[in-house]
């Protein structure tokens, strides 16, 4: 413990980064447009602007501004929870031994536990801003729903939350924090909405996904005069909001003199690596610097190393537009995992763009070992991690290991999204040691690539 | 949010208090000594040693010093979760209207989600330097039991948790977070003691009790070489080890040049009251500045407020040391309310006697209108709050409401001592409006008092 760095750096308040930075304005190759699902041409503003907020679609479709100036309601929301501190992991080294310095910047110190909020109270102001009633959305492990209830709450919108029925089952404290922000939950599929009422005359007794409950949002957010639609990841709007992370980190890590070599986060949909590591691989887009970025996914749901890079629906139910993404392709079903929010069969067009032309590198783990490093991590650092984020964890060991192994003391970035208070489900089974690892067979995923839509 | 005084006010690593305050060295009327329940004599560090830890038994004994220095392991354990901020309430003053200044001192970011970890750290500690194998332990809402696992993971002691087994069945995710760091929990009553045993046989299908617990966890203890217990609430060390809270409000105060005008806590069996409270009480005795202080306390279980300053047992078993506390009798049983932390019959016995000598006053709320304060303060600052916290909640917000009809803009510092992420069936009741407040009868009161051992 002796060392001059300390053990958490903090930012003043007057440090907070003031504005989101956009990755796109340094990418040479930009990611490709969305598509209508209907015409397969390029989603037009006036295409998105009766599903999605104005100002968030301008922002999505906008490949050329770099900055953008968060708004000061925003900025304000932000000091409830920000700026997160970045933390150096002693306790972990030592008992790894490693002469590496391993630094996790933690962003579960909110009531949804995530980072998803940094996103959610962006969007629920654009709403606002917009004159809107209120806003629809879906969640599955409920991160989201979360986020985005506090943020509505806060700003006096009303929001509709679609659950997928087996997580509304299963979580009911997810949904009850829901509540307690004066969110309406509702279970999908459901009565209340036409595609519901007919997958539900289709398939008595479903559990619903989370592509149900996509396009009952959807239908609810189009159908009522005042409402929009609004998602927390995979879309560029939300890498933008999530650049506070890694702009943040930067900052930091300036104040106490030192530099990242290797950044490691977790990917699902990519709204926590994209915020994360954007600000860093600008850097290196613009020249500037090297780093070894490491995007982690799960192997039961592995989009990087096992899918491909093509044009697929972001959706099971192919209602919703379609993307340039690699993609396990879109009637993929994951093994149950207890990563909910890792488990979308596709990946940010960004990072996907990024991915493509060797920004970053990716690896695929299993949730068994995962768990292993979020015992560890909690042990040593006290707090009990997300199992998203500890797939990030599991990275950040192996690395650190191998410095062990090298001798060299490497300064590694752990982007650690969010805490597990409401994943214990799963931690019981890591304790009786009954979880288990699936993934997906040659076969499977041929399978479904074979479904992947042609796209000229 | 123009004014300037930042949201968050943080101390750096280097100005987080390295001593301990004790209360009772200013104090000109100590508190009356333990008991040993046999023999009804005060209890002697030698009659202490044998249940409790060596160097815990010198602190609790101690009258005199008034500075203990927290030893550095100790102190690099806090930098995990410490300095923790005194955050400036702006946006719930502005839904109030007041021109109250509310600071709030948050103790809940950390895996336990309270302020228990302070003094859990330090009984590891001392059990660890004293050579022992591991420690014993009883809890019923679980954020104790959960502190005191993360403490001894991270020293490498084992821990036993004696868990209340109504709690071990209705909060299985308390009981596993206990497991991830590594703790055994048994669910109390159980055939692992003799006691245990004893009360299966006369009542087989109870659901236990606190004091049940904390019989079979002493038995344990004592039986098993290398083993002591530890307590987390009512003894002096714990107020002393969680002074930390309110000396390093009165840092951050310092550091923001500003002044507590009311300063508010919830109070159960003290730990957080007595430790945000006693460091500005202590200025008080030594005739330095003057505060109001507002203990708050459940009105189902009124010990401050309705109780009798007297000897009384620790526990329902009558197996534990009595003190001289503000009590409702050890044969109280309080109706079921979600403040799992506030249900003890009696208090602190150094908070009994400045209570007594008129250093602070007493509030007695009900539950319903402590979950209509916790709501507004989930939705205007974010946290979503522990029933326990939502007592000094209610309160703050009634003061600050007082400083709006007259127009004063007071400093008003609120004790948020923890999360309520583990207690969402109560939210889920009180979102329901199926929640009730059962308050004891004068004839309840008499009844329990009647019983109360006669000391001469």
């Amino acid at each position: 413990m002796k060392d001059k760095i300390p053990y958490k750096t903090y930012l003043s308040e007057d440090e907070i980064p003031t504005q989101w930075y956009n990755v796109r304005a340094d990418m040479k190759n930009k990611p490709a447009p969305l598509l209508n699902p209907g015409t397969l041409k390029p989603l037009s503003l006036e295409e998105m602007n009766p599903v999605f907020c104005e100002e968030l679609n301008r922002m999505e479709l906008d490949n050329d501004t770099k900055w953008f100036d968060i708004p000061q309601d925003v900025l304000d929301f932000y000091k409830m929870f920000r700026p997160s501190p970045l933390t150096r992991a002693y306790f972990l080294e030592r008992a790894l031994g490693t002469p590496a310095h391993i630094y996790y910047k933690f962003e579960g110190n909110n009531t949804s536990g995530s980072h998803k909020l940094n996103s959610a109270i962006a969007q629920a102001y654009c709403a606002k801003k917009q004159g809107l009633k209120g806003v629809t959305t879906e969640t599955g492990a409920g991160q989201w729903g979360t986020a985005l209830s506090m943020a509505c709450a806060f700003l006096g919108l009303d929001c509709k939350v679609y659950m997928v029925k087996c997580s509304y089952e299963q979580k009911p404290f997810r949904r009850e924090v829901m509540r307690t922000y004066g969110a309406n939950v509702t279970p999908s599929p459901s009565d209340t909405t036409e595609i519901g009422r007919q997958i539900l005359a289709e398939h008595p007794g479903t559990t619903g996904s989370l592509g149900c409950a996509i396009s009952e949002a959807v239908e609810v957010a189009i159908k009522t005069p005042g409402y929009r639609y609004v998602l927390g990841s995979v879309l560029n709007q939300v890498l933008i909001h999530q650049t506070i992370i890694g702009l943040e980190v930067q900052k930091a890590l300036q104040k106490i003199g030192e530099k990242a070599d290797i950044i490691i986060g977790c990917a699902g949909g990519g709204s926590n690596l994209g915020g994360l590591a954007t600000p860093f691989i600008g850097e290196m887009l613009r020249g500037e610097a090297n780093y070894r970025i490491i995007a982690v996914e799960p192997a039961s749901c592995p989009s990087f190393t096992r899918g491909k890079f093509a044009y697929d629906y972001c959706d099971t139910g192919r209602i919703c537009p379609l993307a340039k993404m690699y993609t396990l392709g879109s009637q993929f079903i994951p093994s149950a995992s207890h990563a909910g929010g890792l488990r979308f069969h596709g990946m940010s067009p960004i990072l996907s763009q990024l991915y493509h032309d060797g920004l970053f590198e990716a690896r695929a783990v299993e949730q068994t070992s995962v768990f292993e490093a979020a015992e560890l991590f909690a042990r040593t650092e006290g707090i009990l991690p997300a199992p998203e984020s500890s797939h990030a964890i599991r990275t950040t060991i192996d690395e650190a290991l191998k410095c062990k192994e090298s001798g060299e003391s490497k300064n590694i970035i752990l982007g650690l999204t969010g805490t597990g208070y409401f994943d214990l489900k799963a931690y019981e089974q890591y304790n009786n040691k009954t979880m288990s690892d699936f993934l997906p067979t040659e076969e499977d995923l041929a399978a479904s690539f074979a479904k992947l839509p042609v796209i000229k």
